[in-house]
């Protein structure tokens, strides 16, 4: 259930949750603490922790099928890493075109 | 008044306004209408358009207080440049190690 692409999620839109769902989420997501493991930690049910990841979960993805803006800072680490890989494969003029329509993008 | 930070802005955030306040800010800044000419297409009064104006710049600009996405997104486009910029002069080597620079910064 935990994935990657989320914590990612977390660190773009975090600080439009409440502090409280964040800093579960980063407990969860950052510090790969289990559900129950918060729970004792914060004084909670685990069902409690449950809901509010689940909760804060949601509202990540809909900010980012709102507004896609982790999906276009992967797509340009992946162009970024080409251009290097080009560079190193001595082609720079090829990295540098990569680099022109990187910049076309944002 | 207008100015493009805030049609970034409105790039980046625009999707969490509401429809009516991204379609008026789109005319304000993309289309650069002036606030009589939007009343005008819109058929409702120069203050009431003044206000909707208003209050999405600040929504928008609160966003970026929070998440920051606009100001790192610029900060890139001014290494990417400077990438460029090196590969034009013949340092590859240094467009590279701004590159991987970059990548952890992401």
């Amino acid at each position: 259930m935990k994935s990657y692409t989320d914590a990612l999620l977390l660190d773009f839109y975090g600080n439009l949750l409440t502090d409280k769902t964040r800093s579960t989420l980063e407990l969860y997501l950052d510090d790969d603490l289990t559900l129950a493991e918060i729970a004792d930690s914060e004084n909670i049910s685990r069902q409690g922790v449950h809901d509010t990841v689940k909760r804060g979960l949601n509202q990540l993805r809909e900010y980012e099928a709102k507004l896609g803006l982790a999906d276009k800072f992967s797509s340009q680490m992946a162009i970024i890493n080409e251009a290097i890989e080009l560079i190193d494969n001595n082609d720079p003029e090829g990295a540098r075109a990569l680099l022109e329509a990187l910049k076309t993008e944002i």
